[in-house]
């Protein structure tokens, strides 16, 4: 069960309830090896508050001690860790070696009887530029096990995405998987690419299984856990990732940061606040016996990892994903030119963007204006307000004067644009792209402007009553009760709105948010972070707010909130 | 006295020493207010090593209990610190009050009298845009009171660089002040400019008056501290930064990253590692007495400063700070269009940067083919090489083919390009490349070519003697003794050449290092970075080596290396 908290870009803070337990996504999985605990499982809790691990079941069940003791104590208290087991199968042994001695149904049973969280079945990992007919073999086997697991369990299960770098492949891989009904989606064989920094074919691969996966199903890029491209991925609607690179990297001398990997020998000092880098120097390090050194670099790379995360997180709340993804994309010159394909799949991801964004966005070079929500705002720029005057912006062209305070045109850029319109024309050319041509001209009829002490217009009223207010922080009008009652009279069903189940609109009429298992309807062509109206099933006007997910999420989610009302213009916290 | 130890851009890791004290640069100087410690300069030196702070002469001097108690113990005693305490004079006060009642023969005896490590005198710090004329007549004031100054002390003096944004005022007040004799150029009354994200107006002041200042004088940016822009100035030659703002953002519970100022209400938690960030979350912090958590707040922002100068150090170190600079800039669009601004100055940066990075460059978006040093290089492969092959390049365009492994046309790029040219011509053209037209052919006249296991040319040999080797990292000769004799032979004077002073000839003929002070001549067509003969006065060859500094900075320099000698190619751990 997954839950969508905060979205940007395909990205989202998630809740993922997994039985009894929950973890919050974007997250890293650390990979644990069973037989060799370099840092255990328990100390990963205490440090990072570590909520889910994965492990390899094939390992445990190959060995017969480890077997033994995981079927008789079960895999949690093997490894003494009270949260969130995911195990593996072996498909990566199947990938190294062909052939491991263990059936899908073995394997399947097996995790059953020791306890995981979320199993794996035995899916076959295909290597990247194999050919398409022996891709598409190892793709029907990997369907078919994963049937046989669906059958085999009750519990949550991995539905693996393959169809190595054939692109139709992985699209019919992700829509049957889809069909299978996971509860977690990884995305498989993708860490060849990794290692030859072929991160344009990973973005292909992923954006392509997102367009056929269902977004109440947490993905999870398996086998990629280098900090240094955890946001572009969560960028694009990756959940969970894993790491084994924190001790391979370890075992290596090699040091992990946000912009690469750096070698523990060429290193003067290190860059981190971590506890072991304000302990050690590398000089330290490199002193130390090999376990105790591998260790403490194993640490650090947790540390930086976990880290990157809370920035991420952080991001996502603010609505500056693609802000960080900007800068972080500059660490190698391979992510770059990653992060320049999303421009590709710009229409596919312009459906799930949010219009509007809690922060201002940052012009940091021209891969900015390739954001796919701009284009849709533009458009509508376009099509919907017959311009007052026009102004020359920098990175959209001409767009209408009125809008130059308005997300996304208010862009943080070298200079600031000036604009002479009238403030009403201002505020209803506003409306109109807010809500279709003509809007602006209805919410204003008979109004008139308040201001606040700054001078700016704060809101339209008409009488006592609220039309609407100007939001400060992103210039976009937010309706008041009156300004509800106009818009629903000239707008015609479905435009603008989202119905609410009969039995539930009470409830959305005394301000409670509305919940997505609730939604009956709604206008496809919304975008999440609109201002909607809310309406019954007989369109009976009940409020308005926020829109939280898009209309394709909604259907698929049943838990959390599809639209975020308030009480009221009044408690409004962002007017000024 | 200022030594270099490694250099990237403007930028260099400088060895400072005050006294009997040493600093190494870059790095910040804490403000501390003499009346108010709210984190205790010896604290600061346990927390964070911190070996030089700056304080208020004038705050002291303006308390008669403070003024009393630093004049019976020394300013050092009195903060109860060892390290190096530079005092500014009073001229912020000045900036605000007009008139602050003492002159600056007093201020500077106080300074002299409590022993401070670093005076300042009383300069006039005029605001950005004020006229002209009061601009010139403030900056007659400051020379005035820098020569007064220099008069009444004995000891390292400030030279503060004025003139607003007039940038030929700032370039007068650079050439005079540089006249003076100081030990450090602070460059003031750039703090407004900073409150208004400026970043643009600052770079073309600080490169203004780096033009006109001498290289072996570590230049202070005054009242500059914020982690975001630090890599950006210290790439433009900053040295030093000081910074208040890690407790006035405290204050007002603001949160520095080196990606820019978050508000603590806003924060969800803290992507930091740092000990404070560890223990608490933003929400705790918000429940806490105002000093307890503006105490906590300030350390988490020296923490996160002192961790960006250990990055901008492996930068330099890793030849690879233009690159961490780009990454750095996209944390705001003010300093992203700062940045873009380098491109004016390109000549003047081209003249001090290396020519030879120890990393590979990175392509991260069109302002990497900016860089000074690549027009350089550009030009030279035209000038120099008559290609037997050329392919486009995506970013310098038709380049000679022999060059693709040559830094910096070696750059990271979306892929990888080929050339088919036989070994040996490549290997020429390489030569004539870095030495002129001509070099290649003199220096493989019956030479044979070997190569290293993984059949790439490894070196250039006549008979059983090296030529040279070709170094795997750049792709670029070192030269072994017959190269060097070919060479010596090949070139006029003063082509290639640093002269050594005769007395010390024989250490440099026995591989010792070149320092600055023994250099008599040299090639001023030469950049930092490139393979040189070492030649005696009266042109007998010593043997070669790498210029670490430009023919500009050279004459400067009492201390510190100029040619880094190697014993013979064969100790030479770059190649393979």
């Amino acid at each position: 069960m997954f839950e969508i908290k905060a979205k940007d870009g395909l990205g989202r803070i998630g809740r993922w309830q997994v039985g009894k337990k929950t973890v919050e996504t974007p997250t890293i999985m650390p990979v644990i090896n069973p037989g060799k605990l370099i840092i255990t499982p328990r100390e990963m809790r205490e440090r990072f508050d570590t909520d889910v691990i994965i492990t390899n079941s094939y390992i445990i069940y190959s060995s017969s001690r480890l077997r033994e003791r995981a079927r008789r104590k079960g895999v949690h208290a093997m490894l003494d860790y009270d949260g969130v087991i995911v195990t593996d199968s072996g498909s990566f042994q199947l990938m190294q070696y062909k052939d491991i001695g263990v059936t899908n149904e073995e394997i399947i049973r097996f995790q059953n009887e020791i306890g995981v969280d979320v199993a794996t079945s035995l899916d076959i990992p295909t290597l990247p530029d194999e050919p398409y007919e022996k891709a598409e073999r190892d793709l029907e086997t990997t369907l078919a096990r994963a049937r046989e697991a669906r059958a085999l369990r009750d519990g949550p299960l991995n539905g693996t995405v393959q169809g190595s770098t054939h692109l139709d492949l992985r699209r019919r891989s992700a829509r049957e998987m889809a069909g299978v009904g996971c509860d977690v989606h990884p995305i498989g064989a993708v860490v060849p690419l990794f290692l030859d920094y072929r991160f344009g074919d990973v973005v292909d691969i992923v954006l392509t299984a997102k367009q056929e996966l269902s977004p109440a199903v947490p993905v999870h890029l398996f086998g990629a856990g280098h900090p240094m491209a955890l946001s572009l991925f969560v960028l694009l609607g990756c959940d969970l990732f894993d790491s084994a690179a924190y001790v391979l990297y370890a075992k290596d001398n090699r040091y992990l940061t946000v912009s690469g990997t750096k070698k523990l020998e060429e290193m003067l000092h290190f860059p981190c606040m971590c506890p072991v880098c304000r302990e050690h120097t590398p000089h330290d390090l490199l002193a130390m016996d090999d376990d105790v050194r591998t260790r403490l670099l194993a640490l650090h790379n947790l540390h930086v990892t976990y880290e990157e995360f809370k920035r991420i997180k952080q991001a996502i709340h603010e609505g500056t994903l693609w802000d960080f993804v900007e800068m972080r994309v500059r660490g190698h010159p391979k992510l770059y030119y990653a992060y320049r394909k999303v421009k590709e799949h710009a229409d596919f991801m312009a459906r799930f963007d949010p219009l509007v964004k809690r922060s201002t966005a940052f012009y940091t070079g021209e891969e900015t204006a390739w954001r796919p929500i701009f284009k849709t705002a533009l458009s509508r720029a376009r099509e919907r307000v017959k311009p007052y005057q026009t102004v020359a912006h920098p990175i959209f062209g001409d767009i209408p004067a009125s809008l130059i305070h308005t997300y996304p045109f208010n862009m943080e850029m070298d200079r600031e644009l000036e604009a002479d319109v009238p403030e009403r024309t201002m505020v209803e050319e506003i409306a109109d792209y807010q809500f279709g041509h003509g809007a602006g001209a209805r919410l204003c009829t008979g109004a008139t402007l308040s201001h606040s002490r700054s001078d700016r217009v704060r809101s339209i009223m008409s009488g006592d009553e609220v039309v609407a207010t100007v939001r400060a922080r992103d210039g976009l009008l937010i309706l008041g009760t009156e300004g509800q009652t106009r818009l629903h009279e000239f707008l015609a069903p479905p435009h603008y709105r989202v119905v609410v189940d009969n039995e539930v609109a009470s409830y959305a009429e005394a301000h409670s948010d509305v919940f997505s298992k609730f939604v009956r309807g709604i206008d496809s062509g919304l975008l999440s972070g609109e201002e909607v109206l809310l309406v019954d099933e007989g369109d009976r006007l009940l409020g308005s707010g926020t829109l939280l997910l898009a209309p394709d999420e909604i259907p698929h989610f049943k838990r959390g909130v599809a639209v975020r009302t308030r009480r009221g213009v009044e408690a409004e916290d962002d007017q000024s």
